[in-house]
């Protein structure tokens, strides 16, 4: 039985990243793909779904594939991989991958990230998950030496198995003949700088752009950001314990000392 | 110096909940306050923020309150918190609140809420932060319960601090006479079933409603669902260490058993 796979992103599903990553899976000959991505670019809509009005599907086709059945979905990523699971495909699969992103998912900002939610969203459902993204740069070159990367992690993974709620956030630099290999890494930390331009329409009124500039700092031992700076593949397992379980008995006593409302 | 609070919510700056707890906290004459907030409805955003498009920021006038000062932003929760600390308020907050919002934020849920994302960017802007729901009903004398709960909570918390990186995420039962205490909890888990309504449209195309019925469990020891279930309000940490540490040697090993690409 060939491993079955489903493909999302949030760059939308005629991005490159996501066209060339299943057409290296596909052409492998191991796996079984489907692919369900949304119609259009959903990026930072970290993991916003869709409640408030009906979901439409299309059936998608690539000229580079008549093989390969898609469908695109006017909603998020979160939604793709939900609506896949729950109504279209006939079964679940092994594995969701979610990318290739165009544009790097590291440190903090996997929580504003489309890409690794469409992933979350899988393991949510119980589901092991990969989410890919490409640090810099568009050339295709650099997404299938990724897809490639990915098309040879797989079967690792189907045999050994992720913990349940853990999803791996891979993060690949471009240049592929100077990558160095793959670390597995820590999720390190992204912090911006003046993060709105505010400027006067033709109409005389304000507006703000969400601008902001990354501040370099000091790394942690073993991050992603790290490790991309190096020049290595990042991979992070990333769970959803949210609970700091550590601060529960000191909240308790707190908590006993405010009067009932 | 009184306590400075930035208030937000995801149901939109004119919703009861916040309207209610930003009365019974300026009345309190304990707190300054300033309101940034949606313009309208952004239930289930998740940690969605806007960079596509310019944010507008309009003055909003609260008719049982003059003094109060707000904006309201056509935006996400997630936007508003940054938009007020980096561009909207003189001075950065002492703590952020981020409701009353009308409906439960429980377990697993809290990925998906624009309540809790907003506190959520308070801590990644280095500010302690609060979310609140009111679980069942939107009566009046519940959202003031839960609001007075709040303002005895607030001097607590600035007295003894929240640990870094770490926010509150609150849930209130209805029927504040019959409420029993406040637990400090950990997030329980919420697993839905048929999650999607297929439809045909009188056009005969096909759409999709997310639906989906709660699927009640077994619930963890403490968790914050059985909380509520047996009529205490919840208060659980939340932080946001994603890293799966333990699992960082194994995943090493494995890389180092795939072809390079």
């Amino acid at each position: 039985m060939p491993v079955k796979l489903l493909i999302t992103n949030d760059d939308g599903i005629y991005a490159e990243g996501i066209q060339l990553l299943s057409k290296v899976l596909f052409e492998s000959g191991r796996y079984r793909l489907k692919i369900v991505a949304p119609d259009h670019e959903r990026s930072a809509v970290g993991h916003a779904i869709t409640m408030h009005r009906p979901l439409r599907v299309e059936q998608a086709r690539f000229l580079h594939n008549p093989e390969l059945t898609g469908w695109s979905v006017n909603g998020t990523p979160s939604d793709c991989v939900k609506l896949a699971v729950e109504a279209l495909l006939d079964e679940r699969p092994d594995l969701i991958i979610s990318g290739i992103n165009r544009g790097s998912n590291l440190g903090t900002d996997v929580l504003y990230s489309g890409t690794v939610s469409a992933a979350v969203e899988g393991i949510i459902l119980g589901l092991p998950a990969v989410a890919v993204s490409l640090t810099e740069g568009d050339e295709s070159q650099d997404f299938i030496y990724a897809a490639e990367f990915i098309c040879d992690l797989i079967p690792q993974l189907i045999a050994e198995g992720l913990p349940e709620g853990t999803m791996l956030n891979i993060n690949v630099p471009p240049g592929s003949s100077a990558i160095k290999g793959a670390r597995a890494t820590r999720l390190g930390t992204r912090r911006y700088r003046n993060s709105f331009d505010r400027r006067i329409d033709p109409r005389g009124m304000i507006y703000y752009w969400l601008a902001g500039e990354l501040i370099e700092g000091e790394e942690e031992e073993n991050s992603d950001v790290q490790a991309i700076r190096d020049g290595y593949i990042s991979i992070t397992p990333v769970h959803f314990n949210l609970t700091n379980e550590a601060i529960i008995p000191d909240l308790q006593k707190m908590l006993s000392r405010i009067k009932k409302g």
